[in-house]
């Protein structure tokens, strides 16, 4: 089938032109500036509408076994939510076991038969041994170009610097790149057991347990084990300014180091934790200051952050009631589970949808991001740095046709209904949005149009992901 | 007539992909994957080549009268020369003679007659007036929407602060950008009059009677005024380091700022200048040093500095020998003019062919450079920044077919012969370079192919401007 | 006659140290760890207290003509607040006339002839000419080893930037230091004729004319000019947060520039001027923002900005009611002038008393500045940098016995009448202060005692001041 | 006995001016702009000469066992040379063995009778137990106010971070400081064995095995630890310039962190490991490049960097050859220990003598360091950092009578004969030095004299220091 998406303004990382867009099948064919529809072409006009590629969220956890229960939006759930919001491609990460990385990749691959849009994953790397090491290159067969580390977590998922520098190396050597979670473990765990045995239980003490100083210092000692390691450096979920600051110090000295925020740590702080309902906004690393957010917005608008991630990983924050899902009625726990222990608060929260719906409004339509800026962070960076490029993140023929048809001006009042993540709260709950994708095509599907949910379970594809190159 | 570029690799300011182009007339028509060659179209082959936007040099003086000569290179040799080096686009400069600003670009229309490649104007501000302020809005009618200020040559062409403040107004409130040369003139007079009273007259001399400290005050005299007249600023022909510093606190404070360097400031110092034949390196800003030089390259490789320009207005080194110009053998004095005197040398030097071929080399080879990035500073934020996109600086359907077919593999060792401007000597005489333009179109037309000249005189057409907008 | 100083707390800019100060007649003639009295030493009693050098204040306009008026404080009346605030020398600006610096020398020494407390002068240098440049050097033989130069003041004190590169250079030939105010003479004086065409008459209108953009940028072009003439800077009354950046600047290349700031920035605000008596804070450069408030902070804090001064010039408020002066009712008209044009407010405020207590409250009690610091910005680096040192500005044998006693107890709420300057009002009225001078030595002579006055006029000495020297 | 030091230039942290200084006993009694000598005073002419306070070295390892051999030189010897180049007052680490400290420091106390200069101890932490954090506040009664950690040495002196924080957090309760040394313990070991795997013996591999970036992350980290614990930190030997980076960083957050660097990284590099005798600059940590010093020169040139040290711990080149020490025969063995395994070279090398006579001539004579700022790194600073201050480390009435005479003329070549350590070399071997120490006091009593040793074993008095507070 053919597809002709007529007079939208076309939006790429750095071009902005009025231009239609012939999809055949499931990729894009042509470009042209005024293709004359044929009889085997279904039209779509997207007059005054902008056309973006689909998004890439590199940083989700679907069905994510945590703290006794899990989290609550699964690899068809969440992805539908991924798409109301633009989002047609994610990467999950898949969560090491025991020493062998294969099955637990074969067991995500099993939850993500259910899969409405692409996905890739990544692999944690949260044990250590000459073994673990020998298995990192084969992650290239699997399609898995990227592994993930952390300084924090002790006696869980951590690994020490040495380990960490060791699996910098490998997967230097393989072109595959690492994503670091910066923290410091050790002093977390201590504040976190000096807390409790005082009694303090209250979501709050989530983030006095965890002082920004640590992933502040945490990101420069991940930078220096890749500098020192010679190996390209990803650093996850960027929350404290100061990690802004020390990534904008590895890019002066020309390290191959890039970074990811997420838009919960744009718009919430500690203040929010305080609140009654405060385990909403639970997640790790905590929400921080004003001050914080401010240095991640200027870093975001003059490029030293690369990348918008969500770190989406739903819970019910009260997951008691049943729900029906797929006409069972379940429960999944919530946050629920921490009333009376901070540290039995499921980690996380949603956001796979919100990410793109909400920048547009706040930084776009502000003036903070270009709308190239917004594509760049949004669809291209991260479809480049993890391999995913030029199939996904950009518009061209070749390219598949994951395409989102932008409305400027629709008017939505957001929050849990219009979210559809498959959860009871949204942290954007009322707020007023203006923009917002009308059509999502991936691969050529139409599936969200005007708010109606055109996909289906198992239409999304595992993507092979290439090796890390330094083009951007 | 149709044309298939095919096989290529599109490079554009964020993609890098293969992807085949047709031509229709003198726009691209299409962009396809795969786009199969019917009867009525030429195929170019385009296997193993960059396929580029053809490049954009808004920084050229063609035909200029200065010091009792004038500028070697006229609108058809200069733009010839321009175009063997891969730009296919320039902006001149008209120089502003009495109040009447219309008279001069009328002037500036006659000379340009002889077109080789599309060009537009900037007009030069260096007399003021109520009834100058009063035409500036005007020059938007005329297709020009920059103006450009000196804060040297007093006396000559300098404006004094307020009168800059008060053109940058008028510019903003008609979305026109102004550009500044940044010297202070002051000092300048006054240690060129002391130099020449102490007998010191060589080329060297025209670097140390301008000293870079200068340069970089009058940078943030220009961002200052800018800020105060809200208006937004571009500065041209950035030389000094501190002119970079000085850019970069502009953008952080969110001053629409941007800045130029040119290669000639990338690969000399003052070190040239005192070469017995210094007077080829004699332009105004003059050479620094090489720390200087190495903050311009930061500022290209991290986005601070937005524009490569070339300031292109070369001078035989020894004008004294007649030419054969067009079968008739004139002389057009050069250099030898200030044999004697420092002063009397033409301030300039021919670079618009030499500008894209001579970084690919020296940016993009060794990696300083993304491809991406290649385009940018040379095509896409020129025309971006001075309203000719997206007619030019990109390749989407709709725009201009100006389109650089461009060889990495091509081995040239370079110089004057190669360059073709209208000029005794080259800068880069003897360099080898690796990667060079094979074929270039101008609006659909080849006008070089291999080394061969396809274009003519007057098929260059002069390019109305629109009006300066943020979006970059 | 003898006097000891026993048990305080001798503060020195580097030392924090329990000595007995002997002093002999005029001089510091021993510090002593415990020197035991004789019968013709008189015994102060510092116990608990802080014995610092008396202040330095090489900003003051005593008696000056402005606006049709005076500045209401003249050289006795001055001296005296300087002394209840713990300042014991001062430096006051001597203003050129006609071409003749000595004779508006000798005019201030006439006025002068009433000191009650020691003074220097600097020379203004607001006309040029070869006949100025060549009196600059007997200066020295004047004891005044310090010109001030402007780039503001249009037609009036401004010298052009060439102007000032020459007077930079003579100085610096001599050792002599120049003094810059800085700001865009052009840009005020356009947007005061605007302010004033459109009706804007109000006292914020001082400031709306002066945008802080045209001071930073004034402020890298002083540094800029005093760089190529490779003379020594001092940047009066840093008032912008962007003048610390670009002192900052100045400093990390090498330079030997030095940076002053006042009080009043530090605390005040543009919105002290939207008040119904805005007039009172009417100075130039004008009140800025909180946001540069901080960074001047920092800036002495940090060591960035050298030297407190106040660039006292006080006028009344409503100068037209007489007051009784030395048994005469004198009227001296102030701030009332400018009541329907902010162009007639006389320029300048109180200050000269309030320094030391007030920053000893805001910035010693906060820890903001060390006792070292306090001593180093109020008494020794200012002593230092105008050749008064060590006559002045430290305490140490053969020192002039300049000396206060300061209560670090004591409470005062503070205001017009503590004050004691000649006007009728005060910046900092009913701030409650801790900490306060007891008693002034100046050469030996108590001149304030427990709030008692008990100096004369005509005991103050001109100080003969020494070249400037690096040495800091 | 008293004693009158005449006619001398006195310096100090702030101040340089002429007086005159009498010494009663081992004391400062006065200072007097000229005092005259009575029949009961020694007069000591320093005409010509300045006067110092004797230096500080605040990092020294004496007689401390390594490696199965011992640092060559002991509280004697090297006091001895300490004094023959201005410094009088040493603090020296104590090691700690087993989980008792007091051991450790009595046995340190009985070394250290022999002692002659005055001196005090450091308490390495490099054990971890809550007996150990009970242990740390009784360190004050033994007159031992700071605490040292290492971020390396793994399994053998390094704390991990969790450590680290607890003994900062109870150091910082009891108003200690504590200090860090800072690598990347993990990264070191790796790379070590790594090393030695693939037979790459020579002393180059000690530098290449202890990585600068592992240094910058862990400078952060031990600053980040500080600020969570909220206690003050010293950096110890700072000889990457990364690290003052992040020294500046921490300062410009208000932190209380404070930096030392050592002469032997502002005048060496990793050149100096590549040479025949190579082992003997093998110290920890390593030397660094070219650009590292510079950056270490900017720090002490703009007080980034708080205090000069040494790490002192001598080593024989070839300690084969036996010595006549003390008329008794005796091998130590040195550097020659790791001819075949880099790892085997004693880590140190001599400098406690060479401290303030190279800076003399290298900093102060080259214009980089006042005279004032020579005496705030040497003297000062650390005097008032590790609670020595006033008794040492100023010239005031009170304060111990420790002050070297310098002759800013004296000419030396200096080298191992000059510099007096009990070793076989000295890293400036040959160098002429301007200035250099003349007489030095302790307490009141000439050691030094025109080059005789006039000092004695068991003179040196033990310091019990007070507690840190952050008046600088």
């Amino acid at each position: 089938m053919k597809q002709l998406i007529k007079y939208g303004t076309v939006v790429t990382a750095s071009d902005t032109v009025q231009v239609d867009i012939l999809l055949d099948g499931e990729k894009i064919a042509l470009l042209g500036e005024n293709i004359v529809p044929t009889g085997d072409m279904q039209v779509v006009d997207a007059k005054g509408k902008y056309v973006l590629p689909g998004g890439v969220d590199v940083h989700t956890h679907f069905d994510l076994p945590m703290f006794g229960t899990v989290s609550s939006d699964n690899h068809y759930t969440g992805h539908k939510a991924a798409a109301f919001g633009g989002t047609t491609t994610v990467i999950d990460f898949v969560p090491m076991d025991d020493l062998s990385l294969k099955k637990m990749i074969d067991q995500w691959h099993t939850k993500a038969e259910k899969a409405a849009i692409d996905y890739g994953f990544h692999m944690n790397i949260t044990k250590f041994g000459a073994d673990v090491l020998k298995q990192i290159p084969g992650l290239l067969d699997e399609g898995i170009s990227s592994v993930k580390v952390f300084t924090a977590y002790n006696n869980n998922m951590r690994l020490m610097d040495d380990q960490i520098f060791e699996v910098m190396r490998v997967a230097a050597k393989h072109q595959m790149l690492t994503m670091a979670h910066v923290e410091n473990g050790d002093v977390i765990d201590l504040l976190v057991n000096e807390a409790l045995a005082e009694g303090h239980t209250a979501p709050i003490y989530h983030a006095e347990t965890r002082p920004s100083w640590g992933a502040v210092e945490a990101s420069l000692r991940a930078v220096a084990l890749s500098a020192m390691a010679e190996a390209p450096l990803y650093l996850v979920h960027m929350n404290a300014g100061g990690e802004v600051d020390q990534l904008a110090y590895a890019k002066d000295h020309g390290l191959a180091v890039y970074g990811e925020t997420c838009p919960q740590y744009l718009f919430f702080s500690t203040d929010d934790l305080r609140k009654p309902d405060g385990a909403k906004w639970v997640c790790s690393p905590p929400m921080r200051t004003k001050n914080d957010a401010d240095r991640l917005w200027d870093g975001i608008s003059d490029g030293t952050i690369d990348v918008m991630g969500t770190d989406h990983c739903a819970f019910y924050f009260d997951g008691r009631q049943s729900i029906n899902y797929e006409g069972v009625p379940i429960a999944i726990p919530g946050k629920e589970l921490g009333i009376d222990d901070f540290t039995k608060i499921p980690n996380g929260l949603p956001g796979v949808g919100d990410r793109m719906p909400v920048l547009w409004t706040k930084a776009v339509n502000t003036g903070i991001l270009s709308f190239n800026q917004f594509v760049a962070i949004n669809c291209t960076n991260p479809a480049k740095l993890f391999g995913l490029y030029p199939k996904k993140g950009c518009i061209l023929p070749g390219a598949d046709a994951d395409i989102v048809i932008w409305d400027p001006d629709k008017q939505v009042k957001y929050g849990v209904e219009v979210a559809q993540h498959r959860t009871d709260y949204n942290l954007y709950q009322d707020w007023l949005l203006t923009g917002f994708p009308e059509t999502v095509f991936l691969r050529g599907r139409k599936i969200v149009d005007d708010g109606n949910w055109l996909g289906e379970r198992g239409y999304g594809e595992f993507q092979y992901r290439k090796t890390f190159s330094k083009q951007m």
